[in-house]
């Protein structure tokens, strides 16, 4: 950690800094510049220590040098983590594909949606039973009806399901059905609920907020890691910006970046990434040829009636022509899907 | 709400439009125009309903004529809402003001803040107990030992306590011992939490999200007074943008369009709006010069040794100030504070 | 146009909309909904009419249906536009590739670059020499020294020169020297440049601004069209968001959306588009795959040792390497490069 | 400066670095932490030094901490500039108001819109002739012809005249007619232009782009105030985020901000930092309360005839409303209007 000291800081400022250091237990090594002072702070960031320095007067700015993820961090493991659940693989050569309908809404709709998915190579099922929607008059999920229609299509299938968790009471049920646990973009800093899946043992997929800092991704990666759950896989979904001829503007440099400085698999969400159905298929190309670990991609068999996010739904044929094209960029790649 | 053909649409495809309308118990009324073809839908807007006419094909986009939210709309309640829990009362005359530290900490620490700002003219005590922090090795606060601490502090000084909580399995527990549940920035779309605070009947700050439209604002607000609960106040605490000399940005004209659009009581936060204590005050009297019914304030006795969030908690006799110079710009505007 | 009126407008005020309406020479179209009325406006959409309408009282918004820009738009022309410049060639089967360092530094930097860029397979040499940089004390480019060394290299390689232009004044001494005008993106709205670009007759490569949205983007290119300049390319070089591990975030989407609603072809550059060297190859592999028309990368024979840019330059024989892996899914997709 | 080092970083890795800043003419200081190593750079920190260290191999990322502004910054100058010119005063005690429309139009409407502003007690009319507009289809001023009635206006009122240069080209002609140069948003990273105004020795309002930091911002005023004329006032007039129910955000933090940092004065506009009429007296408020030391406003006897931004307009007699409230708030903070 550096403590920049304001150009006009005085030497009891600095002097009042140095004590503070050692009195929060870490050692100092101050700097005289020509034009101001700066402090470097030896050893462990800890939040707190950084606020006390920040707030003392004389100091213009505390500037972090390490980061504040552990778990999550390529020096905390060199090896990339592979996520594992029935039919899914998600951070080796082979690239997971999630894909279904936003919500389940009809036996008849999962069950085609399903086989349709898995027959163009999906590797696991999506479907929303608990659903967190913007408005209250919308359609809120079949709730447990819902689950025990995606545990009939995995039967079916042998797809891996993978559905989403709105509360941590609601782990236990969701547990009984589900092989992978969403927590939603809305749920990303939602902390009691991230140790809940944690403490659950299920792979988790994290969505990341629309407007998360991936240091804010990563540390909520962290709350799931320091549970002892390490399954987990980070799903990049769009951010919010000015843009508005898309839902959201989907960022794809955050999956080499990420997979710079962390070891957990990185996938990404090309139907939320973008918010329309017509501009899924390139992205998810771009999200393969920038390195994705997986896809996770909404199929509905008649966009037009969906209960939920119809436009930005792709058709099962479009689905099959996305995997043919997706699996060409990703064979250039060595990877397989 | 209007359908807007593609300039290329076919007879054909508007037919369908036409007739998917009618279908939806909707009268539809078609214009043909110079370059394009758009169909005026007469009635509600539901939003499986838009969401079905932007998939039809042909179709360019759906524009909503009418707002989403109802029960938070000014069509619904001409007369402001007034929320009142002990001293504090916000959205009426009386400007309320909030204040108190980031986290409840110690006995001392939290009946001395109590007292300082109540003589200062604060009307609520704001301290929490159940803390959501970015990183998991962060402070998560005292939990039901520091609700035990903002009750006595209440007892000492009849400030109404104001305190946040983080899941629906708390409310209970929260409910037993504060005045009003804060909703988070970061839970301003978790559901079941909207629908738990809403049915605790207390009265509710529910605080913006950073990345959340004025609209998703609003129907969170929505979830809430769904259950009955009209004792909402919306709290504007900053937004996320590419501005990197704040931790947030604060949007105060969210203040006067809001009052335009809705009945309930705004609230401003220029702690997380500005995350510098240096510029609190300044925007603390921008915030009632913009109309604002109320004030939440950090403040602490002793930023540089706070637990959490010190670099933009102000001390008491900075608070005092603030108060004294935002009580001469109320009377300006003819508020009392 | 669409006229949406207040739910509390009178009949007097929606008589005047009317009136103001056939005032302004166009045909109107009163709905009257379940909730409010609505006035469709027949015909073309000029800005003052909006205002006109937008500005009048009882009216909530006005929401134009039609594209404002013409000459850039897909129902102007439906074949794709194919801009070409000696060897660059952009819009057609064939994907253009525009490398080079941010500036022209010595005789020996630019040959040694031109020629391991045509090597690796680019079609266009791009080299600053009148530099648009953000502080004052940086380098400010060789100028008209810069633009003789692209001219011997041009020479030399026989590759196109793409440019940057400040300022109109500067328009006649680029053009004796480059192929292609590069309109910057601090200076996409900068309307007489666009004017004067457009007048040159030469062909054009205009950034967009890092807070423009598409249709601003558009009708900044509508400036050039409108001279009856029609060899424009559009290049997408990241918009500023909050994130702050990359420079820029580039949103991909953009590349689809303009292809779906304007002839003109989309080139991107990775380098501005991310700022970091280690995820330019993985951005332009995103790229092709999101099937861009061009590419505009950085490179330098010792980014360590540019004058500018040098922490998003990649060297040549990363160059190479990104162009191997370029070529391999430009195929896949049916594309040569 | 400091540079932090992959905790990976080589013990060559280090060496290179600190010969790199030796080559570089200043003065190393490496730091060995526990998880890595920091050096310290003492001495100025000159774009292409940081740019040199952050490519070297083995850097993680380079923190500086000079500002990199300096003509502009505290240090520079403790007192704070005052900027005349004529009947304007910005900067001291007094709040300077610029006031009028967005374009001259007729004779008829400058002198009325002039009369009516400074009888309301603007110190300074604003007005249009040379008009950046987003759509070429839409306005473009009256050019010379505006400026003449300009003059004209300043003849009858005494008021001083600030109106926008678009080109290099066209300073020698505005400086004829204008008393301050306005440097528009888009144009706040046109160098050439900066130079040009500053070479006029004529004041300046330069005004925030909507994606600038405030780092840039206080850049594009190094660039005037490096040509010798110190007479600029700083305009924040909005930055773009996601917000869509304003056309621009209002970041009011920006006003106490600059007054920390630089001696230059900061005007507000919240006719452009709102886009809506209804909200621009609420925020013109505000941004006296924040401490503005002036405001510009766009003000027209009839908005909805207005032939460019009417919808942000507001009238004479709301103006006067306007300074009657922003009066009273000045005076409680000792300042005069």
């Amino acid at each position: 950690m550096i403590v920049v000291m304001k150009p006009d800081a005085t030497d009891e400022q600095i002097r009042h800094v140095l004590q503070r250091i050692e009195e929060l237990g870490l050692k100092s090594h101050p700097i005289r510049g020509q034009y101001l002072t700066v402090v470097a702070v030896i050893g462990d960031e800890p939040e707190p220590v950084k606020q006390a320095l920040a707030t003392a007067e004389g100091v213009e700015k505390v500037l972090p040098v390490l980061s504040p993820y552990k778990l999550a961090s390529r020096e905390a493991q060199a090896d990339r983590t592979v996520v594992r659940a029935r039919s899914l693989e998600v951070g080796g050569a082979k690239i997971g594909v999630i894909a279904g309908p936003c919500s389940v809404e009809t036996r008849d709709q999962i069950m085609q949606t399903a086989e349709a998915v898995r027959e163009a190579g999906a590797t696991a099922l999506r479907g929303g039973a608990f659903k967190p929607r913007t408005s209250p008059y919308s359609f809120q999920g079949l709730k447990t009806k819902g689950l025990e229609l995606l545990a009939e299509a995995r039967e079916r299938t042998g797809l891996a399901i993978v559905t989403e968790v709105l509360a941590p009471e609601h782990v236990p049920i969701l547990a009984e059905f589900a092989d992978v646990l969403q927590v939603g973009a809305r749920n990303m800093q939602n902390f009691p609920l991230l140790e809940a899946v944690g403490e659950s043992g299920l792979p988790v997929l994290l969505k990341r907020g629309p407007a998360a800092t991936i240091e804010e991704f990563l540390l909520a990666a962290e709350y799931i890691l320091k549970t002892g759950n390490t399954q987990v896989m980070l799903c990049e979904r769009g951010i919010r910006t000015f843009e508005d001829h898309v839902r959201f503007t989907l960022p794809l440099a955050s999956v080499p970046w990420l997979q710079e400085h962390t070891h957990l698999p990185v996938v990404v969400d090309p139907s939320h990434g973008t918010g329309r159905a017509s501009l899924v298929t390139a992205m998810a190309r771009a999200a393969i040829a920038a390195g994705a670990d997986g896809l996770m991609v909404e199929v509905h068999p008649d966009p037009e009636h969906a209960w939920s996010d119809g436009f930005q739904s792709i058709t099962p044929a479009q689905f099959r022509q996305l995997m043919h094209e997706c699996r060409a960029i990703a064979q250039t790649l060595g990877r397989i899907l």
